[in-house]
């Protein structure tokens, strides 16, 4: 495996690459690489030639009063987890060679990127697209996991290579749970031991307002008051958003006739956690 | 010569091409082709295998009041230009078929897009920055060249190409002008006989401050204030800007100590006309 900090080193190595009709693969992460991450690794590792990891926590999805700083970083345990999983280049850049002094070009999203957590997390989707439309110059991917887990920004994401035309296949990877139900974060490292019990109140409101769905409920004010009942019950829990959105455009349903996304944020003391679930909606039931 | 419309197809074609090897370039127009577009063609051509001339009449790059439905066009006219320049690839898609109903994403440039066209053409460069970053992953080329008539539009492209790390090397074709001095635009077309005659005020206002520049003037303000009285003199003229910017950075300098750019914006009648002239600063002198 090899390691390049290096942007303009590693379009380099891509383009050189890729005259050799090599399959190339990319897994963007900000580092601190779970089990979610390395599902998505291994989803890419299997479909394509060439793999590269990205290792970027990008400064501008992040709004002035959120975690940037204290956002968990552990490099070497990154590393072996790469190399293991067979990764080739390891992409690890610095903000500044990412971002010039006066860099001026931003790639926004206009309706995907309003509601859920785009309504509470002013310019994060922004910086997403940014970041991720300079990756995919840089590394020139046939195919690009994202997991279902970030549900919104895969959207855009998507959104993202249809609107511009990026010649990429965008691989959708499902959440990874802990055995206890919990999805995947890095940001579950913040979590006290009580917090991390409280957490589980995500995951356990969402599979009450699944049960409610497949005994017939298709009323999305109903499963909302249902699940925001159920979080309530954690005096730790604060509820940021619980949405109900068509799983297409993302807006908020007003009945069930299509498939749709339960999406929700929660804040456990400090720490913001999302989770979502998959409604699929039949029309013959 | 090949004419694509499809702009799925395009990028087909052009992904089975690259595997060959071959080089690609891009000259990105409006069609309604003079003498300027065809310089840009006859530099591509002399610099890449495979080239591609794009026409399409991008919608978004024009504000509700200007002149979208007015644009001049002759398909026919260009097609025989293109065929007759040795393009390979006429690309000449519809407006449905660059941008979805619903499509969302945008490129946007925050500084150096300010002023200049940018403060009186709102949104100008969002529509321009945006189609760009479609054509350029459609047809994905080495090279794409721009002519210095749109001086800002070129500046903002080449800072596309840095900031989102596209892989491609930005040409700069000079500005053609008509035997009389008159910058070649397809407005033009627009201009009665008295207009035409009364657009060259542009031109021989410029050549003054470059000839007052020269004898060793280097105050701007002084340079504008004679611009301004010499284009004063033409009645059908009504200035929208004259500016004397660095020519990197594009913000008006107080004095003249880099190479700048005088640009200018004049209606002559209801045709918005523009043109450029650059002054190379020798610190030597």
């Amino acid at each position: 495996m090899e390691i390049i900090r290096d942007p303009n080193l590693l379009q380099q190595k891509m383009l050189a690459l890729r005259q050799t009709g090599k399959k190339m693969g990319l897994v963007p992460t900000m580092g601190f690489l779970h089990e979610g991450h390395l599902s998505l690794i291994r989803t890419a590792r299997s479909q394509c030639d060439i793999l590269v990891v990205s290792i970027f926590v990008n400064p501008t999805q992040f709004a002035p009063n959120e975690d940037l700083e204290a956002y968990p970083r552990d490099f070497k345990a990154d590393e072996q987890h790469c190399k293991k999983e067979g990764t080739d280049i390891l992409f690890y850049p610095s903000a500044d060679s990412m971002y010039a002094q006066n860099s001026s070009i931003w790639v926004e999203e206009t309706t995907l990127s309003k509601n859920l957590c785009g309504a509470s997390r002013s310019g994060h989707f922004r910086g997403v697209c940014t970041v991720v439309a300079k990756l995919f110059n840089l590394v020139q991917p046939a195919i690009a996991v994202f997991g279902e887990k970030d549900a919104q920004q895969l959207r855009i994401i998507e959104r993202m290579v249809r609107d511009l035309f990026f010649p990429i296949q965008i691989i959708r990877a499902p959440l990874v749970r802990e055995p206890d139900g919990l999805a995947m974060s890095s940001r579950n490292k913040y979590l006290s031991k009580e917090e991390r019990k409280a957490a589980l109140c995500l995951r356990k409101a969402l599979l009450l307002a699944t049960h409610l769905f497949e005994k017939g409920e298709q009323s999305p004010s109903i499963l909302k008051a249902a699940i925001t009942h159920e979080i309530k019950k954690t005096p730790l829990a604060k509820i940021d958003y619980i949405e109900i959105v068509d799983d297409q455009n993302l807006t908020p349903v007003e009945e069930i006739k299509s498939s749709v996304l339960i999406a929700l944020a929660v804040k456990i003391g400090k720490t913001r956690l999302i989770d979502n679930q998959h409604l699929s909606f039949n029309p013959l039931k």
